[in-house]
């Protein structure tokens, strides 16, 4: 019997990372190109699809191409576009699902990387037969996707969803978004290092703190050897996420908040502080109701699976 | 023809209304019973089924009777039940859906009186035809209905979409759920009322300031007179909603946000400062999407058509 499979890609400002994923979730196939390589992104689709269309030759007895899923920040699920991404030399507004659907003849679906991870969660991961559930990644900023009656919410314009950027203390920490105090800011691996040098400082003279080598696993480390500053600075960080997640409660009411990226990989020292303050905030009708979990993906598959279960929702092969 | 009558109810802490609503949003038939008047819900249930059922027999030649739909504090719409209602007599969990069915022989459906008067919107009011919108009743507390992908979103346990419970201050004002810095108690006619106690203590001596006689509509005449108090008070109110709403946005996205109740009856002395602020903090990529608008349902049917909705929705009748 054929079996189905989707070509998953991940577009990032540095790489692109593309393969080809089965329903079981398996990645048949994976590989990686520099995505500045490419001064158009007609060029990249034409690349990328070749690709993909060589190695489904190879499989073509066993298996069927059923669709391509990318994940792209800034992506609009609505209409497959990528729009005024910052990070990536591709200026304004990008069809993507359309370059990849008029190159390998198959529905392409796009949305941002977290809405992607969060359905991957929801085929592969801690989140199966979920209704209800929201999924933070804690990078280099925060990203969210959120299920609600077992459909990503995407607002009327297609970005909805970004909780990093709530804002959580007025007149706060100045963000790349450029107003001041969003979730991001504080809660991420630059939000840990923010607090970190800024507990620092506290401490010592301002000309002492070399800041340059510090970052969240530089914390980790310390945090291990039972460092004061920062253990303090794992607290805070888990208080102002514990108290968003509590407000994020009052909005979604979800069965389950996933954490995934670099800083939940810091287990108990970011989880402890931040479930801690959520029952400490949260409203007592939710109480108890909530898991804070870490994600069941993988760090480096999530990208791809997340990507892939995009054409495997629409397919209705997610519950 | 036959034409399609719902049975609408609206359960408060005082009264119950009830009455008949067809499709076009006429309410055929309206009543009020004192609620505390009823020990026990299947009296009430009883009473309230038996007027129903007398209204239809005088219709039956037109109209046929196809549901129950409740709005009710603590409604749950899974479960059909009224749960731990602080305001009502009725103790624990109440299977009210279940009562209204048993005598009435049609499907009930209930849910919390904001969410019901969301689905009004929908049908019979400004939200015609969009599918991500957001309605805020702004009244004794801030209730909230939000529609994300033309669902409720109601969150696992059915209890979500409580903006009014969204901490905006970290110990802020106390709140009715025993917690502090709920954004009720900033924005809504209690928290007006408090504002304005507050900015009037920072002026005068204690001991001068009669509050008994303070209320929103006594802030609003004296907002109209020009006093500077009033008019801060409503410009501090805005503010906090302004703010919350642009983190609504970042989670939700929505077409439109409706402000409903009595608090929002005071027009463009809420509406100015809240949507100036709102303006203010919303991230640039949402900027000029979404508008805030007055509900277009009127104060006194808003209750019953939200309620009739719950079965129109059920039956695929609001797009």
């Amino acid at each position: 019997m054929i079996k189905q499979l989707v070509a998953a890609i991940d577009l990032g400002g540095t790489n692109t990372v593309f393969g080809l994923v089965d329903k079981e979730g398996n990645i048949i196939l994976k590989e990686s190109i520099p995505t500045a390589h490419f001064q158009i992104p007609e060029d990249m689709a034409a690349v990328v699809s070749e690709h993909i269309k060589l190695a489904m030759e190879k499989f073509e007895d066993q298996y069927e191409l059923v669709g391509v899923g990318i994940g792209a920040p800034n992506g609009n699920y609505y209409k497959g576009t990528i729009e005024y991404a910052p990070n990536l030399v591709w200026q304004g507004i990008v069809p993507l699902a359309k370059l990849f659907t008029d190159k390998l003849n198959v529905k392409t679906v796009l949305t941002n990387d977290a809405n992607a991870a969060a359905l991957g969660e929801m085929m592969f991961g801690g989140a199966k037969g979920m209704k209800d559930f929201i999924f933070i990644t804690l990078g280099t900023g925060l990203g969210s996707g959120i299920v609600s009656n077992g459909e990503m919410v995407l607002g009327h314009d297609g970005f909805a969803g970004e909780i990093g950027h709530v804002i959580v203390k007025e007149n706060g920490r100045l963000c790349g978004c450029e107003r001041r105090g969003c979730l991001e800011t504080y809660c991420s691996a630059t939000g840990l290092k923010r607090t970190y040098i800024d507990l620092l400082l506290g401490q010592v003279n301002k000309g002492d703190v070399q800041t340059d080598m510090i970052d969240s696993k530089y914390i980790y480390d310390k945090a291990v050897m039972h460092d004061k500053i920062a253990l303090e600075a794992f607290e805070q960080t888990g208080k102002v996420l514990g108290l968003t997640l509590a407000n994020s409660v009052a909005n979604f009411s979800p069965e389950a908040i996933f954490l995934f990226g670099g800083l939940a990989m810091a287990g108990e020292f970011i989880f402890k502080p931040t479930k801690e303050s959520f029952e400490h905030y949260v409203w007592h009708i939710y109480k108890g109701k909530t898991k804070i979990l870490p994600s069941q993906l993988k760090e480096n598959d999530a990208p791809l699976l997340g990507a892939a279960s995009l054409i495997y929702k629409e397919l209705g092969m997610i519950a």
